[in-house]
């Protein structure tokens, strides 16, 4: 499968057409971005690093039986996939309370919740994805109600199979972000990626931060924590 | 009935004690703030105006077989209510597009909402009353989800008297805050008040602001628009 034309080439990667309409190629870059885009950088290797962690998860979910837009990884840094039409309704997942959360009901980073916190964002850059809730969403029409449940009930479901299989290599699924969105046969498909992007992902014993807070936080070791990520997954 | 000791002081009310435990007496005050108590003033003779417009309408919700804390208006600005457990989740509902709902979604102000959109706020000061979702609630046990389920539904009802309510006084219901609490007897009843503070009134034609955006955003003629409001209701 060859890459055509470039469809849309977003803050982390570039999404190609390929010969079948259904289709696209997902090609990983380099580039890190944070606060909406406001901080920019590169992270050495990150496309490989990304396309290989995020293709582990997406297969393990797969054997789980969550619908991924995975078809195959097709080189370093290209993924072949399933054609979705993105539903505009980021879902972020929380096991910990981190980052907007913590500051948002006041939590120390690192607490753990007594049950995990589904949030959704609406996928607007120009409005910086602000949070939104269920009411927002049916009022302007940004998802449809039904495919909203299956979402949710997804992202659920989800969570419970990372947060085990992340147990196992010694890692806390802290939060993380996910997409969906609708194939071309109408069915609704984790599409995306799951990856050190977009997680947090804290060492089980000594709570080190292995994704890009150390990025955003200039915390240094950035690509050395992915390397760790990938070497971890791959034990 | 007498105000015993002070039990509790708000920004915009008083609460006294009773002779009667399951009883307060609340007192409207003139002072008015906003953004969070950063910004602070007086507005003239509105503890007697909001409280006699929080009375009309908690009495035509009583009308309406909604359960609230009000028992009777004693006096200009003091009324005898039940005493709450005030759940720590303030509601907001929207029926047009105005304030933080027009920045989140990037709406025009004055946009008619497909539906009414309920938003949840988590009453906390130090924290500037964040948005939360369910799940939040949930998680950080603000309040029960049993409660919670009787306090949506009250809300969408009570949006539906006051809506066609204020129509008929040719008043746009753009968005109001509701907050509800637990009696001694374990029910829930809506506390707090209704009133030009809580809510945002536009005159229906000239879409005129009669609440207390006139203060917020310095458009004057504030103690006028609170006047405009009891004339309607009363007429």
């Amino acid at each position: 499968m060859e890459k055509l034309e470039e469809l849309y080439e977003g803050k982390a990667k570039r999404i190609y057409k390929t010969e079948e309409d259904d289709k696209v190629i997902v090609e990983y870059k380099d580039d890190a971005t944070a606060f909406n885009g406001e901080k920019k950088g590169q992270i050495v290797e990150k496309g490989k690093l990304n396309a290989e962690i995020s293709t582990i998860f997406f297969e393990l979910l797969e054997d789980n039986d969550i619908p991924t837009h995975l078809i195959e990884r097709l080189n370093d840094t290209d993924v072949l996939a399933k054609k979705l039409d993105i539903i505009l309704v980021e879902v972020v997942m929380r096991n910990i309370a981190a980052g907007s959360l913590a500051k948002r009901l006041g939590l120390e980073e690192g607490t753990e919740l007594s049950q995990p916190i589904l949030e959704f964002y609406y996928k607007d850059d120009d409005l910086g994805d602000p949070m939104i809730n269920e009411y927002h969403i049916q009022a302007e029409e940004i998802a449809d109600p039904n495919d909203l449940e299956v979402i949710k009930d997804l992202a659920f479901k989800i969570n419970e199979i990372l947060v085990e299989f992340l147990a196992d290599k010694g890692i806390d699924l802290v939060d993380f972000k996910l997409e969906f969105g609708k194939g071309t046969d109408g069915e609704i498909y984790l599409g995306d990626e799951i990856s050190p992007d977009t997680c947090r992902f804290w060492d089980a014993q000594s709570k080190k931060k292995l994704d890009k807070d150390r990025f955003r936080r200039d915390l240094g070791e950035v690509e050395g924590a992915y390397q760790e990520i990938l070497k971890r997954l791959n034990l």
